[in-house]
């Protein structure tokens, strides 16, 4: 039996690690761009060696950009003294896409887990406490999952942040725009109740 | 709102057009990919630019390797007078890896298509006539898939052959191996009975 050249194996098996795509949509999603060498994939080989080369993490937030400190920590008109605690980088591109906050970010990069030995040093959390006392911080919205984890870690930030004379708030939890009670957990339609607002 | 740079847009652009990524799935990837670039981000673009630069199509059958010459078209012992037509390279490489065929392929690329002007020359049908000549071919195997697309092509490339006094056969139609005949459709049943044999 003859196989697929040396080259593309190690390509398919390259691509097969990226999250969603497994060994056989690998191998489609390679399939794909040997049919477009030319117009696709020499564009996008060239597009993520331009990425990999020369993108960073802000070395204030741990946004990913393409300078030693990001837009958000760049521009001015965010020092609104506010600082939303994202966990990921994919949060924090959310919450810009949301375009609500004006205030600047701090990505931890995980949360606190024992079995995986992440402490508070590895999610940059003495920084953030640096941080509120050096720019002046009047509140910090914990913007984390609302699951088991991103709330033990949303309790330990709160916790360290206590002594510091600073606002500690949450994102509020409830029905989503849009959202029909029907389909929702149960969970939600508690918290949603608990939370209710008068009209 | 601040964005995320141009150059990783860029990147999750060309991501999204890859065959079972959308832009959702597409902006996820990148960041995992942002996320390991020494590890994943660079080798995977290294590897990339590496196959678009060296993978050609076979100027015989139109397999994808990086010579010229595909490995199977340069393996003596497989010019065993069968030439087994495939719609694409996947194809080919899903037969290789079955490994019961020991002949030659040709590859179409597609098939007949009125809609989108796909004509027997673009499936290099005339190049498979005259290799059926040449090559000394006792048996052309139509292996196409099981669609009204590929049946129409191989009717037409059966149609092409009637003249050269080769032998045409195709696939058989029938129950998969390990298949319940609960969760078979219809046709398949039917075509399974109407090609039963003695045991």
């Amino acid at each position: 039996m003859t196989d697929t050249p040396r080259e593309i194996e190690a390509l398919i098996d390259l691509m097969s690690r990226l999250p969603g795509l497994g060994p056989r949509s690998a191998r489609r999603a390679v399939l794909a761009l040997l049919k477009k060498r030319a117009g696709l994939m020499a564009p996008l080989a060239q597009a993520m060696a331009t990425v990999a080369l020369n993108a960073r993490d802000c070395r204030l937030c741990g946004n990913i950009g393409t300078e030693d400190i990001c837009p958000v920590c760049n521009d001015p008109r965010r020092a609104t003294g506010e600082i939303c605690v994202v966990q990921d980088v994919a949060d924090l591109w959310a919450m810009e896409r949301g375009g609500a906050f004006r205030g600047r970010y701090h990505v931890l990069g995980g949360t606190l887990s024992a079995l995986d030995a992440i402490g508070p040093e590895e999610l940059h959390i003495p920084d953030l406490l640096a941080r509120v006392s050096d720019e002046g911080i009047t509140e910090v919205i914990l913007a984390l999952n609302a699951t088991v984890d991103g709330q033990t870690t949303a309790h330990y930030i709160a916790d360290a942040l206590a002594p510091l004379n600073v606002q500690i708030s949450t994102l509020a939890q409830g029905v989503p725009i849009g959202g029909e009670l029907d389909y929702l957990d149960d969970g939600t339609i508690g918290a949603a109740l608990r939370a209710r607002r008068r009209i």
